[in-house]
């Protein structure tokens, strides 16, 4: 089993109300393939710039996360992302943003990828990620992690995508802004099932998430942290754990969704205690199983 | 054991999305104490005036709610609320209140009610609740249920209460409002826990509700519910069946605290499906029993 991520390695800069940094490492398909990382084969299609840090390259790899379909071009910069939290750390403000080499991105996978058996399509444009699908010989699992600029901007392609996937994951915020139902996520997220996907991940930030099919719902409140420094890379990170544990069960057993869902919450939790990847990225399989006990001492059930 | 159970009797004027209600049932100890008593023997101190319907009687008492510390006045009217909920059912505004006959309460505990093991220390101003409390043989476990009228009014007397009870269950905005703590609801816990409780559960409504010591945390989501009619209730019936289920397992274990939070969340979902007690009045405990059995299918653990 393996999972394919598509989505942006970038360059952050943070202001938060415990620290800054400047150009740190960052984007979707880093968070995601990273954390995916952590229970199966993760391999990430991206494209970055000519002001790429090789070291970042190596933090990946060592996390044995497949490059092959990482592309360094020469010809621009990596994308970039500059965005400040306050003190209600659900709210983020971009200061500035740069696509640069994601402007006119055309993914492309490598033959080594076509076998992946688990699509995760994170920040990707609808039709670029229709595209990349096409080149995927027979995925057992295609979930997409939408953002609210696909949905505003390209809602015909994102709706052909939605026909083409299991699975869609969004914050609860995305989820009324596609479906235009506010009353509740839930009842949102009714609305999503209609549209394509076989199944939709309704994430609430510190109100957890949830998981529905048209027969079940599984619901997982988020780990109490209280060192929470930088949320960016949350539900990426989120997403990414949740198709890993997943392609590790290789089913998609009740069983098997409560267990992605409950090592996606914690693997979330355990990013956004550091900036960047700073943390994240000495993070082990061992600290993710002890937090996962941990955690489940908490859970009522 | 046995859960008493002091609070207030009350009639209820409500209006919300889905239909209104005149001087229907109500009151915290009504819900509270019916509550509980799908676990264990219950027992409602309260008074009520000249005006009270004795069917409410019959329909407590039918339902195994010991009503001998139940004050039947002759000289006023019962307690009297009328409120209305919008769209988002979680804030709700009051119209009208009038105390009546709880103006000057003093609560009279019978002499049957002295054993009572287990006390839930309601809707009662916390002199009263402190004088009930020396009633009282040898109580194992005693919890008051805060309401913001006695945070803002009488906040000496509430810390003196908050010294001599073993747990204090409120919502997060009473949590914030007692402690000052806005930054998160854990926070708020964690001070209330250096003000005398050896527990706080916070109920965050919609969001669920957890469960603090000083060495445990335990956290339950709100059952999801797509049928709520009226609210009025939902945190008084939580607080009720907790204290049945715990006075029920008779110790205060991690597994009777999961337990209790589990079954106090479903009762109180069972409760809000219906305006007053119309609905809450015809389910029985099998009922609770299933949805419980639901409940789990969809908790992650």
């Amino acid at each position: 089993m393996s999972v394919l991520t598509i989505g942006s390695a970038a360059y952050d800069s943070l202001d938060t109300p415990y620290g800054a940094r400047d150009r740190s490492l960052g984007g979707s398909g880093v968070y995601a393939s990273f954390a995916a990382s952590f229970f199966t084969q993760s391999r990430l299609v991206a494209v970055v710039g000519k002001d790429w840090n090789s070291a970042y390259s190596e933090l990946l790899s060592s996390h044995n996360v497949d490059l092959e379909g990482l592309e360094v071009r020469s010809d621009g910069d990596t994308m970039f992302w500059s965005g400040r939290y306050d003190n209600d750390v659900n709210k983020r403000e971009t200061l500035v943003f740069q696509a640069n080499v994601m402007t006119d991105y055309k993914p492309i996978v490598p033959d080594s990828y076509r076998d992946s058996s688990h699509v995760l399509l994170g920040n990707c444009a609808p039709d670029s990620c229709l595209a990349l699908l096409d080149s995927i010989a027979s995925p057992k699992l295609v979930v997409a992690d939408t953002m609210d600029f696909y949905i505003n901007n390209m809602r015909d392609e994102l709706c052909a995508l939605l026909r083409r996937i299991d699975g869609l994951i969004l914050n609860d915020s995305e989820a009324a802004l596609l479906t235009g139902v506010e009353s509740s996520p839930r009842d949102a997220a009714r609305k999503i099932l209609e549209m394509g996907p076989r199944f939709v991940v309704v994430k609430r930030g510190e109100y957890g998430a949830f998981w529905m099919s048209g027969s079940e719902l599984f619901l997982v409140p988020s780990y109490p942290t209280d060192n929470v420094l930088d949320p960016t890379g949350a539900g990426d990170s989120f997403a990414g754990a949740m198709m890993g544990v997943l392609a590790e069960a290789g089913e998609l057993s009740a069983e098997s969704i409560k267990k992605a869902l409950l090592y996606a919450t914690v693997v979330a939790s355990l990013n956004i205690e550091g900036f960047s990847l700073e943390r994240f990225q000495y993070v082990r399989r061992e600290d993710v199983d002890e937090r996962v006990a941990k955690f489940r001492e908490m859970l009522v059930c």
